[in-house]
């Protein structure tokens, strides 16, 4: 057998606890597999002296230290889960540019500069794996980077967000308001305390602009993924959706398009109504689901758990097995395929379906002035549903609390649920404006997405 | 850019029309992702001459070649989805020890003498890609060889026969009899003339036997996998699998398991209840799942089409896109896994729920003696479902015609839905025949086994 490969673990948190255990539990089968030893030779952490459960008083504590460069510069492969974008950044390219391979479950420091890492990782020859920075176990970036490298990907809908999938679960099954489903999230572990990064939709926002990359050939960043989070959700949005047959999930999006004649991509976080009947509708709890359609394949899904210690170790150790049979056997795996380079298409360029809820007067002809509203601006009508009875059927939450108590008049007024055609999002945007503007509108209640149709 | 690759095509139905179409109608976007143009030089068939949907009057007309040897020895790729044993075998090994990469989408091959093939392809440095060979268009080869090459695979759960899974389905939604279903399969292009590969399992016991090699790093031959297929199904039973919150599947089942204390694998492909409330029950029409369960990933799901020409290219040709990057850039994708040589267990060593449909005398004491018959073969009730009006309830299929008409005498007849705790089969194989044995049982009507609970 060749010698051990020596590997360096930057980061020690409920992912890199796993790493490392499986590291020297699973030895003799990764050996097995990798074809030599893998070695683990430290583990780096701001405080090597503090407790940490799960490895003090385990053989692993003497691998702690706190000097991560020094841990880098004798490693064959430098797996990083410390997350964020400094130091992380400068020690994976310290490692790439001493000829170490890297495996990372750093998502928001691929989203912002993965370009740069790519680079560096090729001019040293050396691989770059990162299937944990996406929907945590579930095999998502090799399958779109490699298996689907002979077809064209038109288009990838996925629930990229445990923690938002929970919390819209708790709210279609419990009637829970989003608040109070977000501290259940939290108290179970779920979401963090500042639970921003989640339910604002920057952490998703960050896994669409890396498969929107992967999937289109093209470099995506952050800052090109339009984002829009779940806090504006209610409780009453969610149950008109489960009446309208829909399940509400935030979606991470990236499409081929074109906009004024120009064909492009558009990558965009929001939340959406999806039909019951669509595959993504059943993923319940923290689960993630990516709903994949190609050309050739037609639709593809994978399913499994996106987040936790566990799951992600299991992603990050297939990434180790594959860069260190590289180093055994020789190869290396794929590299930035960034040739199409398409535009990024301006984001209220994007074409849906919408769901709007609209409060109006309860009379005559106020239907015929909404649809004149939105005929004007070519907004298409697919269906309306109206209920003079709106409030009562869903002004209350499950809590016994009314969402919107202070819109109440039962007697004269009447709710609209009006579903569009494909309509570009400005023409929306500015059907809305004309709605609120007319006076038979008294609130233009949720405007809605509908993905997946 | 490096000189183009040759890339040979052996077979040109329906799938290596489309991977031939593909070649050339997206030769610059494969260029661009390999770093070479794939040049197709020849597509070997039976008669060269022959008229061909998709290929006469287009150029691939003149690619046409009946002399396969010729052809596989200019080769860089050999791609070959002729299908069947000879000359398939002899071609690929032909191919191989001329210097070939072979990407090939031959179940039957792999699952009878994959490991020649392996062995082969290690010996000559050439990659032997086979991701079409299970489950079409999903992604499934790579993430098991692959993405969980650093968990330990407990289990593994397919539907991977698209026609079994539209025949079960009609039946589910219409209350088809199978006979009724595989016809209006065989209508659509769904199921072949002769159906038995599919209806019997002999297709989804190769894909068992392939995934159980990848998944348990074991040689794995279809004479491993103990088969059973639908062909005994029946209306009334896909009715009674509702009535009871299950839908039938068949499934391609790969699990680690113990039997007379030896750790090891089994593989087997049956007809099974899945509840309702599992992932795998969702999968319609003539789609394809496998649910995998892996000790850190936890719970994954691969969803998507099994079959057709398109989906399947798009499985060969990111094959192809890899097996090229390595002529290109160096290296080699995996090889052979074997180290762990797990012993396939005895196939009636299984353990698994059951449901046993009984027909049995109405009258008090009867249930007494069966749930002594069981508790005899330390088979142990989880639940007891009694109908006095079994027959009328489920007798009759939605055509109108009943299913046991000559068993019926609803004056006395009681039917007794049992499901069984987790039991060995060799246990409810004695169960059954004791039962059969009892006056009180006029008929054991079905034995079906219940998965993924």
């Amino acid at each position: 057998m060749p010698a051990p490969l020596k590997v360096a673990l930057l980061g020690c948190g409920v992912v890199g606890t796993q790493v490392a255990r499986r590291l020297l539990e699973h030895a003799d089968e990764l050996a097995s597999r990798v074809g030599t030893s893998l070695e683990l030779v430290g583990i780096a952490v701001r405080n090597a002296t503090a407790p940490r459960e799960g490895i003090t008083g385990t053989p692993l504590a003497d691998l702690l230290t706190d000097d991560a460069e020094a841990l880098v510069d004798g490693a064959d492969v430098v797996v990083e889960v410390m997350g964020g974008i400094e130091p992380a950044r400068t020690l994976i390219l310290r490692a790439i540019e001493g000829g170490a391979s890297v495996v990372t479950a750093n998502k928001a420091l691929l989203a912002q500069d993965g370009p740069t890492l790519y680079k560096a990782a090729d001019t040293a020859g050396v691989d770059l794996y990162f299937e944990a920075a996406v929907a945590g176990a579930i095999p998502i970036v090799r399958p779109v980077r490699e298996s689907l490298a002979g077809d064209q990907v038109q288009r990838v809908l996925g629930i990229v967000n445990g923690t938002t999938n929970y919390v819209l679960d708790r709210m279609a099954t419990e009637g829970l308001e989003l608040e109070q489903a977000v501290k259940e999230a939290q108290a179970l572990g779920y979401a963090e305390a500042d639970p921003t990064a989640d339910v604002e939709g920057y952490d998703a926002a960050a896994k669409a602009a890396i498969l929107a990359s992967l999937a289109f050939h093209t470099r995506v960043s952050i800052d090109d993924v339009a984002r829009e989070g779940i806090s504006a959700v209610t409780a009453a949005d969610v149950q008109w959706a489960q009446r309208t047959g829909h399940t509400i999930k935030l979606l991470a999006i990236a499409e081929r398009n074109t906009s004024d004649g120009v064909a492009g991509i558009q990558v965009r976080v929001h939340p959406a109504l999806v039909p019951d009947a669509h595959p993504l509708a059943g993923v319940r709890g923290a689960f993630n689901a990516v709903f994949v359609e190609a050309e050739a394949a037609g639709e593809l899904m994978f399913y499994g758990r996106g987040a936790g210690g566990a799951p992600t170790a299991s992603a990050i150790l297939g990434d180790l097995v594959s860069v260190a049979r590289h180093r055994v056997l020789g190869g290396r795996g794929p590299v930035e395929s960034s040739y199409a380079a398409l535009p990024v298409l301006p984001a209220d360029a994007a074409r849906t379906r919408f769901q709007v809820r609209l409060d109006v007067d309860d009379r005559p002809g106020v239907l015929a002035q909404v649809a004149a509203a939105l005929a004007e601006h070519d907004v298409s009508i697919e269906a309306v549903r109206q209920s003079a009875d709106g409030h009562s059927a869903d002004g209350h939450s499950a809590d016994g609390h009314s969402a919107d108590a202070d819109r109440r008049d039962p007697t004269d007024v009447a709710r609209l649920l009006l579903t569009t055609h494909a309509a570009p999002e400005r023409a929306l945007a500015a059907t809305v404006a004309a709605l609120t503007d007319l006076d038979v509108v008294r609130d233009v209640v949720s405007v809605l997405r509908v993905e997946g149709a």
